[in-house]
């Protein structure tokens, strides 16, 4: 098999980095904006790297992204940039008739009238317009393919197969303890993507009513999250698995939640109030023009960089509630990483790592021929144990708590 | 009496508007780095406007503001442009041997080790550097001669010339309830010169010990304003007068505190923690390198377009504590502008406004030859009476509220 990863940020060399621990795969091609970049990443696997190489590609320029993946004879394209370069990397992968896998979906526009009661196009509905022409074609574009979406979509699977009857709700809830020695603040994933998830109408599913949304940060909750990490307040926010999950599996209600905190949901309502979330662009004096939401990335740090200052826990978990053998049951489950074992093992900060693994695996299952559908399909739409087992043989368990 | 008036926005072009209306000077030339915006405060005055000119000029080039002030044949430079501009224009005036005029003084910068607690160099320490040289020219620079610094500092004289035999405490407060309708978050000022003077430490005076700095936001306290303001919670911020009032008038203790509220506080705080009030650039994606402060400033709308929206009054005073004839007293000096007065007076809202009426004053008490100093003075430094008996003259009465 014949990668081309677009991305060479945080977790794109996260990716390379566990990747070329795997001997699934001939060759990966590590395409940025930025050729330094790449190339820094590749050469930074040392003897590990014989099998990568680095190039430069334009992620929004379609027509060299399709002709890169035909020059270096590709058979997967995994993208690892940010989710504005979802759709020409998507249509690219088609085109070329390659495989796609990426962590997130197309970007969402929220409704006119009713932005936070009704849901306008929402994430994926792009991709899945295209879902005939992937069968078509006969190739697979495995969506929302990270940690979250991408293993809490695997879990969802894995209780609906295996713990549950029936599933009353499915809430994916996401927290940490991590902190960063010698900043006031510094995100631990992309702010671009983090304000982008966070301040559009977060989106509920409900059987018999379907997708609706509601208020940013609304229905907070405060979530106990296993191995120390503790107690965290988790509010609503828009997040792809509710958009993929009512899809294969059978629940009454599926929402995510996400473990921001107080501090946090200030700082994003501030963003917002004064129009610094923007990504449409503003004239500075001296007639500049610049996105907004790219000038707060710009002063922040770039959490790819922050692994050595960081303490701490991660946590990702599909929380479950229904019935299995007529009684009620309860389980979340979930996956952890330490900061201080991800650094240590791979030099990847636990998040970033966290996001990168489970492409990796998915790419083994497929390149193996245990994941072999095609069409527009989420990780649920697959089989979960092999994943779930696989993952594990990367020294990464999940763990299971019955409430 | 010719003037160069340097800066068209709000402040600019409401002294233009207020000018109008006085016969003291023959001609003003209103400059702006944005010839458009010259002409149409000039416009704006139809009728009115026979005296006024616009012509294009760049504040930071001082050598093009000499040749301007040379050709007008100008005898004073009405700096009306954010404080960064402040010593290009005022050596441009010094060179031209023209008169100056500014509301905000040279830039300060924090102390290398110790910034909340000693001072660096302060406000107006490049202006004062040049006094000597002022007073040989025989020229007359008045420095922080808007309202706040301005009028507060005529109050402060006023106080210690006629109501008081000796001062405890002279403390500048400043307070408004102004709403804006339809946004979230609209300052009624420039936000580049709110952030500038709210982040600095702020300085204090203290008689024996000199000037010293505390901490952003520090000692608030809830201040009582008049005209049905009401109490706002006021905090130590660095301005003007702690620098200027100290140099002319016998005090024990001079402050300046400034209502900002609780949201605004919080969200100048988180400004300052994602390093969005820097003014050195930093580069966005696609290369644009750009002021972190200045995209702020874009996002939100100009504070002189906001009069028609907003409802409110708003108060700068000085509140002095001493001694009269044995006993003690307590008295706030202030100055209330209505901002449905204001625009329906002038079209201009009411901060803005509030700011601008002053330097007129200012210029048609130099005109008149009964401010008649040289060198670089505080507008402490001049007769107080004069002053406050024409500003009430103008329209708009000033207030003393024993307490």
């Amino acid at each position: 098999m014949r990668i081309l990863l677009v991305g060479a940020g945080g977790v794109g060399t996260a990716i390379t980095r566990i990747a070329a621990r795997r001997s699934f795969f001939d060759h990966i091609v590590v395409a940025d904006h930025d050729l330094p970049r790449a190339e820094a990443a590749v050469a930074a696997l040392g003897g590990d790297g014989t099998r990568f190489s680095a190039v430069r590609v334009d992620a929004g320029d379609r027509e060299a992204v399709t002709a890169l993946l035909a020059a270096e004879r590709c058979d997967v394209l995994l993208n690892a940039t940010d989710p504005r370069f979802v759709m020409p990397l998507f249509e690219a992968s088609l085109e070329a008739r390659a495989h796609y896998i990426d962590m997130a979906m197309s970007l969402s526009y929220p409704h006119r009238d009713r932005p936070y009661a009704e849901c306008g196009i929402k994430l994926g509905d792009a991709q899945f317009e295209r879902a005939a022409d992937w069968e078509k074609a006969g190739r697979l574009a495995l969506v929302g393919m990270g940690v979250e979406p991408g293993l809490s979509d695997v879990f969802a699977r894995y209780a609906a197969d295996e713990l549950f009857d029936t599933i009353e709700e499915i809430g994916v809830r996401d927290g940490a303890n991590l902190t960063v020695d010698g900043y006031d603040f510094a995100p631990s994933f992309s702010i671009w993507t983090t304000i982008e998830e966070c301040l559009n109408p977060p989106v509920i599913w409900e059987k018999g009513r379907g997708w609706f949304t509601t208020a940013p940060f609304s229905e907070p909750e405060v979530f106990e999250f296993p191995e120390g990490i503790g107690p965290v307040e988790c509010v609503n926010v828009e997040h792809e698995e509710v958009l993929l999950i009512p899809r294969w599996v059978d629940a009454g209600r599926v929402t995510f939640k996400y473990g921001l905190g107080d501090d946090f949901i200030e700082t994003l309502k501030t963003l917002h109030k004064l129009g610094l979330d923007r990504t449409d662009k503003v004239t500075v004096p001296g007639g500049a023009q610049v996105s907004p939401r790219d000038v707060v990335a710009a002063c922040l740090p770039d959490p790819a960089t922050l692994g050595d200052r960081m303490h701490g826990k991660t946590c990702a978990g599909t929380w479950v509630k229904g019935t299995k053998d007529g009684a009620r049951r309860e389980v979340y489950l979930y996956h952890v990483v330490d900061n201080q074992w991800s650094m240590r093992e791979y030099g990847s900060q636990a998040v970033v790592w966290q996001t990168a693994v489970n492409p990796v695996v998915a790419l083994e299952l497929v390149a193996g021929g245990v994941w072999a559908e095609s069409g527009v399909r989420g990780p649920e739409a697959l089989p979960p144990v092999p994943f779930l087992d696989l993952l594990r043989e990367y020294g990464s368990p999940w763990g299971l708590r019955e409430q």
